[in-house]
This record gives C-alpha cells, sequence and structure tokens, in this order.
C-alpha cells in the first residue's frame, strides 16, 4: 500500500484527535482510501508537553522549516487555531509545493483570500471541512452534493457552546450568567467566551458558508453579528409561551440588494428542525431551488468529531495529489455585495422593562406606530405600580432601520428602565 | 468552456427533472463545476408522449444503440428504473468505456454486484446518491465526509410514503388502509404501494447503505423486511402515551455475528431527532466511532430533489472524467456476514387482541415467561367481559427467536382473537 507523508502544525485537541485517527492501524480508512497517510512531522511549541498522544522519537519539532523545506511531505494539516503564525506558515507551505488542510475558521474568514489565491496559483488543494461545524461533512455536501442547486438560504446553529448555554437556560430556567459560569468551570466554554457568546465564532464559519454557496468573499466586518448576552430566562419563558424557541443562528441567503449576512440570536417556531438541536450540537438548514429543505446534523467541535473532518480532507487530497481541485474557489471568488442588516424586513419580539404606568404602554406604542411599526400583540403579564415591570410586544414584518430608530427613542423614555430586548423572528 | 455530452436512459418524473436541471442556462452548476454538460440523446418508449420538458429536434430516441455507441457521450445517466433492461444497458454502457449514473435501489440491491466489478475492471465512474434518499447526498457523506470513522450504527426513514402514512396516522389519528387510499388518490403513492409500504424499497436502500458503510454485499433476501400493514392507529396510541413514536427505520450495524440488517416498523423514544422527521421527508442517522453521532435530513424522492444528486454525481464524474474512481467499490467488495433477525435482542411493545376474560393476561405472561421474556408493564384498557380488547405488553431485553416461539403459541391461545402486533424499541 502507497504511503503518504503528512504533517501537522499543532497538536492541541484537535491535533491530537488527528493523531489517533491516523494512528489507528485497523481502522477501516486505509482500505477504503487504498492509501497510508503517515505523520511524518508534528510542529509544536514545547516538545515536553504531556499529551493524549504517542508519537515516534523524532516526530515532535519545533522547527516549522523541518515541515516546510522536507519535500517529501505532501500534505500540511494545520491545526494550531487563531490567523498568525498559522497564516504565514500556510502559505509557506502552499508556496513550497505542498496541499493544506486546516480547521482554521478564523484564518479563513479574516484572511482566506491570499491563500485560496495561492493555492490556485500552485494547483494545490485546501481542505477545510473541519474549519465549519465540526465533524458534520457540510462543505461536502453544500459544494459537491448540492452542486446543482441555487441555495436559497442557509441557516445554522453553528456555534456549540452558545447552543449550549441556551439549551441550559430554556431546560432549567437558568440566568446566561449562571450557565456560562458553570460551563467554563466544567470546561465547555472558554475561560474568555467572547468569540462562542457575541457570535464572532459564528460569523467567522459562515463567511465560509458563504463562500461556498455563493462563490464570493464578504468582507468580515460587515456581516452583522450579535450574540446571546442580553437574552434573558425572562425572554426564554416569554418565547415558549408565544410557540417559540431561541436559538443563536447565523443566516446567509442572496437578495437583489446583495448577500444577507447575520448572526443573531433568534425567534424559531416550535416545530422548526433546528429547535430540536439542544446543547453542543450543531446543525445547518439549507434550503435549495433543486433538493428543497434540507438539514445536516452532528458534534460541531470535539476531539475526535473534528479530526473525523479533518482526515476526511486529508485523504480526498491524498486520493487526488496530482489533480487540480476541483473546488478551485480561488478562480472564482468574486467580492460580495452585502446587504447592510438595516434593509432586513421581518418580525420581532420586543422586551421593554418599563416603570408600570398608565401611560408607558400608550408611549411605546406611539413610537413604533411612528415608525410604521405595527403590533401583533403585546403581553403586560405584571402590573405593579411604580415598579419595574416588563412589556413583551410582538411585530408585524417591519424594517430594521426603523426599528432602530424607533428603539432609540423609546430607550430614552423617561418610564423605560433598561435598552430594550430585540429578538428577531425567522420562519424559514 | 469545455462541453462533456451525456444522455439519458429514460425521460419520466426523475429523468425530467435532470433535463430540467441541466437546460438551466443560469444556472450556477456551469461557473461551479468549469464545464458545461449537454445532453445528447434521451431514451424513451414513444417519442410522442407528453412530457414536462421541451428537448431539441432528435435529441429523443426509441433506439439505445444511439446512446450506447456513440462515442462522444460520456457519461449515462440512467433513470428508468427496475432491474431489466436497466442493468443490461448499463453493463454495456460501462463495457463501452462510458462512465454511469443511476438512481436505481432496485437494480443495484438485486443486481449490483456485476455492474461494479464491470466499472472497476473497465475504470469507470458509477454515480448513485440518487438510489438512496433522493436528494439528501447521504452517499457522499459516508464514503468521503465519514471516510475515517467506523459506522457503528446507520438507521434511516428512507421510504417517504411509508413515512407519511404513518405522519397522517398519527397526526390525525386514522387508519392505515384509510390514509393509503387517500394517499393512492392523491398520486402520493403508487398503485401498487408493495414497494413502498411492505419494506422493500427501504430494503434496497439498506444494501446499498450498508455497501458503503461495510465494503460488502448482503444478499437482498437476507435483509429482514418488515412493513407497516399491520400498525393500526391504536397501536400509535399505545406508543404514544408510553412516550414512543413509530417509524419505520431501515437499520445496520455491525455486530460480531456480521451485519445486522433489518427494516420493520420502530418505537423511537419522544425526544430522538428521527421522531421529528415528518411526512414524506427522509433522513439518516449515523454513528461513526470519532464523529459521533449524526444526522442528514432531506426530501427523499421527487423530480428535482432526486435531480439534484443525479446532476450532482454527474458533475463529479464529468470533473474527473480521466480519473479512476476513489470509490472503487467492486475491488474491495466482499460478501457479508448477515446475523439474522432471530440473534437481536431488544426491548419489544406487543399487542394482543383477546377475548376478555379473567385468565387471559395470566396465560400470555405466563408463556412469555416461559421463554425468558420479562415484562416491564402491561396495559388492559378496557374491560369488557366477553369481548375483543386489546392488551398491551412492554417487555425487557428479549432475545428475537425466543419471541417468535412465544408468539407462535400465544397466536394459538383460544382467547387470542387475532396475530399479535410486535413493534421492536430502539433506543439509539
Amino acid at each position: 500500500m502507497q504511503s503518504i507523508e503528512v504533517a501537522l502544525l499543532g497538536c492541541g485537541v484537535v491535533g491530537q484527535g488527528v493523531v489517533k485517527l491516523l494512528s489507528d492501524e485497523s481502522s477501516p480508512l486505509w482500505e477504503r482510501l487504498g492509501k497510508k497517510l503517515v505523520i511524518k512531522k508534528v510542529l509544536v511549541r514545547d516538545l515536553k508537553q504531556s499529551r493524549d498522544v504517542t508519537l515516534a522519537e523524532g516526530v515532535l519539532t519545533t522547527d516549522p522549516r523541518e515541515i516546510l523545506e522536507d519535500d517529501a511531505i505532501k500534505i500540511v494539516i494545520e491545526v494550531m487555531g487563531g490567523i498568525e503564525p498559522a497564516g504565514a506558515l500556510l502559505l509557506q507551505a502552499l508556496n513550497n509545493g505542498k496541499h493544506i488542510v486546516t480547521a482554521n475558521k478564523a484564518l479563513l474568514a479574516e484572511a482566506g483570500g491570499p491563500i485560496f489565491e495561492m493555492a490556485a496559483e500552485k494547483k494545490r488543494h485546501v481542505g477545510f471541512e473541519a474549519s465549519v461545524a465540526g465533524g458534520i461533512p457540510i462543505l461536502k455536501g453544500l459544494s459537491e452534493g448540492l452542486i446543482a442547486n441555487r441555495i436559497e438560504r442557509v441557516s445554522g446553529i453553528i456555534n456549540g457552546t452558545a447552543n449550549y448555554i441556551l439549551s441550559e437556560m430554556t431546560e432549567h430556567g437558568l440566568e446566561f450568567a449562571d450557565v456560562l459560569k458553570a460551563a467554563q468551570e466544567a470546561g465547555y466554554a472558554e475561560a474568555d467566551p467572547t468569540f462562542d457568546i457575541d457570535g464572532i465564532d459564528a460569523a467567522h464559519k459562515l463567511a465560509i458558508l458563504i463562500t461556498l454557496c455563493y462563490g464570493c468573499q464578504v468582507p468580515f466586518k460587515e456581516i452583522y453579528t450579535e450574540g446571546i448576552r442580553n437574552i434573558s430566562s425572562l425572554d426564554i419563558d416569554f418565547a415558549d409561551s408565544l410557540g417559540y424557541s431561541i436559538k443563536l443562528l447565523a443566516i446567509a441567503q442572496e437578495t437583489k440588494q446583495g448577500v444577507e449576512a447575520r448572526v443573531h440570536p433568534t425567534m424559531l417556531p416550535h416545530g422548526h428542525l433546528l429547535t430540536q438541536v439542544h446543547g453542543a450540537m450543531n446543525a445547518i438548514h439549507v434550503v435549495g431551488d433543486a433538493v428543497g429543505e434540507s438539514m445536516f446534523y452532528g458534534a460541531g467541535a470535539g476531539s475526535l468529531p473534528t479530526a473525523s473532518a479533518v482526515v476526511s480532507d486529508v485523504a480526498m487530497i491524498a486520493a487526488r495529489l496530482e489533480e487540480p481541485s476541483l473546488l478551485d474557489i480561488a478562480q472564482r471568488l468574486h467580492p460580495a455585495d452585502v446587504r447592510p442588516i438595516s434593509e432586513w424586513e421581518g418580525e420581532y419580539y420586543l422586551r421593554f422593562a418599563v416603570r408600570d404606568c398608565p401611560g408607558a404602554l400608550a408611549q411605546i406604542a406611539g413610537l413604533l406606530g411612528d415608525h410604521d411599526i405595527s403590533i401583533t400583540s403585546v403581553y403586560q403579564p405584571e402590573r405593579d405600580e411604580g415598579a419595574e415591570v416588563p412589556i413583551v410586544v410582538m411585530t408585524h414584518e417591519a424594517r430594521e432601520q426603523n426599528m432602530q430608530s424607533a428603539l432609540q427613542k423609546i430607550e430614552a423614555l423617561e418610564t423605560v428602565l433598561a435598552k430594550p430586548v430585540l429578538v428577531r423572528v425567522e420562519k424559514g
């Protein structure tokens, strides 16, 4: 059986998963592929750090040149994360004629252009299945399985930590801060959870999905990104009684004014398949003009699930080492027209914390009406003259820019005691 | 842009979908693929039959030689269905150096061996994504996306008609025969629904899934196949009150005694993702040793969804016309050891129609006990001395062969008025 030598940049959680899969002599992978993949070198920062896997003497190195300058190494697998030095190392690897596989969504979303261009120039493959939704083969599904489809809409739960927090809040009636703290203590959430809970990680992945679905690159900063910090258990309860679940969704679709690209908490009607995605699981819901509605579900993170996607890319490249990539993305990438969130139109859930007084609702309703926003229903469950009470408003379709102007004025009202909470409603 | 000529065998529902997708000049497919696919010939039985698509003069033909003997045609797409003449035409196409794409699950499941062997001998591609679960790219997901995984278990709702009937029965409390009749009148079910409701179509698809997951061919007759004719709305109600939904599942897994391969009505606990698959939709639940739990959901049939999968295969082959197939299945196919259903062990739902008398339950419980089957719970909701009443029994884990012997004896009891209904419980 032919052996193909590969190298890893990084040996953290995902890297160790890759080592485990590639060290499994009895894996069905070898028979399926008809080739053997051999790890020649693994770049690490510290040779002595304890790891969950054993590597042969001399495989670990702290010198990237031992990988980049070794012509026997055909595929370089980047699992170190972060934008630099990962980006520079991958560009060098491509420049030296190596194929690359990466799980690095931040790198691809924020600085992917030069990598795809270099790969096209050098006719080398770039595998990045693991960069979106961990083990779920969504990129292959979109770019190959659904190649004959116009993707009308893609929306997904693609950050496991945020979904875990919302699931715990929903199931146990807990508050955001408490769940986050428990998740951090249990190791489910990072010490700095910003990327996960503020939607940045989901936006990185959305940028990659958009590249595959629409052949364009969205400047990362133009993706509207809003996290889940402002969602309280009160909102989850109200949503539930109105027939909705709250999920952090990443959504893209083509519109006449450009690609819509947004990440924010979303009210989804009970019964929508995405509302059945609990805990740290991920799912991507895709509507194609031929295939109709479809969904891909699985583990969005973790050592072995992510390694499953990495190794699938390595295997596909190993099978086609000398062929130009079918998905020669760089050759057809064009800059995206992004439709700003201000143009979005849809229904809204609004929650206001007001000082209970007879005129509060009238003032709010008046300002919404002034901005062409009409109300479907209002819930004012508590009455306690002079105290802080919630008012929940569901609206008909309204335009985001009108909503933002209205909310600015409402927030300035003396009776309104906190920044209003807004959750967009998605039906599709 | 390079043009690649293709031909269709058949122009029914799926064929017309393929024609539509390939006739769409503005489809993003062309830019993604970098090549154009042109339909040169379409084999039909009757040139004059009215069709939903328009083809250029001279494209329709009734003579297969115009396709098989035309060297310009590189890919032959079989969408005629049935085992012959489809099988013979595909073998000839391969023999003449053409790549083939087929949506024909019956053919592949019952006579796929020679086709895969001929393809391997001639180094030609066989695309068959559309043969399982319509538009869902499950075969690509399993064979490429999850290539690094041992597939511990695959279970799916892969017959839309059966799922539609069970969904309607569940949602509206209707009986099987009434829903079937309505579905036939509305065109959702075939005039001869045997393949769908007796599990044969699902078993065909399961055979193909097993080939991809385990690299072996299961003799079609060794797949345990049981349909949904015996499920009554009574069973669906009992199941619901016990916390389960009834779904027709196709299930495969590797065991020490061989591959388990079975299609039968199944009780799935509420909350299992597959219980959320309603109407004619399909979904395949896969557990891999690296990826963990994953699910692929979408339209399992229909003109455009199925055509989406067919065209994806054609596109992938067009991209790699001169390369041997990565999935050279024939080279690694081995005959399967099939674990017979008699060895299955699991929990059961049993419903007996008995003449109500004080001793009925004791007799049944006694016979179950004699066969090493212990009871978890018993429901005997009605009492009406001398009349026919149902007794529902849930069991602990029991062995299928014991169960069958016990049921044979129970059925012979004078107080038991009909063949007992048995539904296996799946937790995974």
